[in-house]
């Protein structure tokens, strides 16, 4: 029993920390590491804009975006085996890179679908939802 | 000495995902699951606007606010037995479920007092403060 | 091994619990209790603006900023025996105590390394990088 409990929380722990790593290279545009994240037949749909699946099409996106700051908080987290649900709520913010604008954009959600892989939690499925029409957000993040 | 540790971590999670289940309701203003996160007999404070006692009146509060984004982060967390402490920052966004309006409304605190149920960690006494005056957080979640 | 691994989590949890306070004593101006979180020999970097090194001119340089919410979330946090690495989000909020202004003000990276010492957790280094000019900041929080 303890052993299931114990590896639930480095579970726990690992999407957590795994949410950190795909923040960061979401904000430094660093299309390569981001899509490392992702299991590689994964998909990754942005509601309103667009679905890109496999880690190429999911590294140029990333690439295409180099304004927005990812802030993930208090995620809900069910984890079974080596899948898990997460639904997990963002915060996104301008930044230009030159320290003259950073500004409030968009809150959303992240609907995600996780696999356990040879190389630790991964994102299989990822569903981005945002409260501001995506439009008015990509107007916003240019 | 194993043993509590494990427990007390176990509890740690356990809350932080109670609380990303309650900032989830309180943003669909999902009355009935949200005032199911409380004890039957829980008072949830609202500083400057009022003070609701039990699931029915904590329901019918949730219920009258459709327009707010909860998002809470980082806690002070004191887990002792089966009752916890909690301090957490909370920060609002604006919604109208209709993504034309997202902005940041208020910052402010969760100040908690949480009991172990039967069905799991619950609010017992939940204490909102805002940084903001509330009339003007009313005024702007409107 | 499950030891090592209790431990690990025990830290992890540690540090986001060392991460909360910080951000309350920041928020209350309580240069004493803040600067107890630091190491005796601590060095605190605010990237455009100065080094303050030791707790006495930490201390006094928590007590200069009365008008900031500081809100930290989901840290990369990389730990090793007695030493850890943490990079963690931050995003900064005007108060002014008051009630009548409350504002988004900028989002910005904390960079640590600290150190487990007999009373706990504490930041060893702590290097505060802004993605908005450290003036437009200091302008906007005063």
């Amino acid at each position: 029993m303890h052993k299931a409990e114990l590896q639930n929380l480095l579970d726990y722990v690992a999407i957590r920390q795994l949410n950190a790593k795909y923040n960061r290279y979401a904000d430094q545009a660093d299309g390569e590491s981001y899509s490392s994240l992702f299991t590689e037949d994964a998909q990754f749909h942005i509601v309103g804009e667009g679905t890109y699946i496999g880690r190429e099409q999911i590294a140029a996106r990333c690439n295409a975006t180099t304004t927005a700051v990812h802030v993930t908080t208090e995620p809900e987290l069910d984890i079974s085996g080596d899948t898990a649900q997460q639904r997990v709520r963002m915060l996104t913010v301008l930044q230009d890179g030159e320290g003259t604008r950073n500004e409030f954009v968009a809150s959303g959600w992240y609907i995600d679908e996780l696999k356990r892989t040879a190389e630790g939690w991964r994102y299989h499925h990822r569903r981005v939802e945002l409260d501001l029409d995506i439009n008015m957000v990509l107007e916003k993040v240019k």
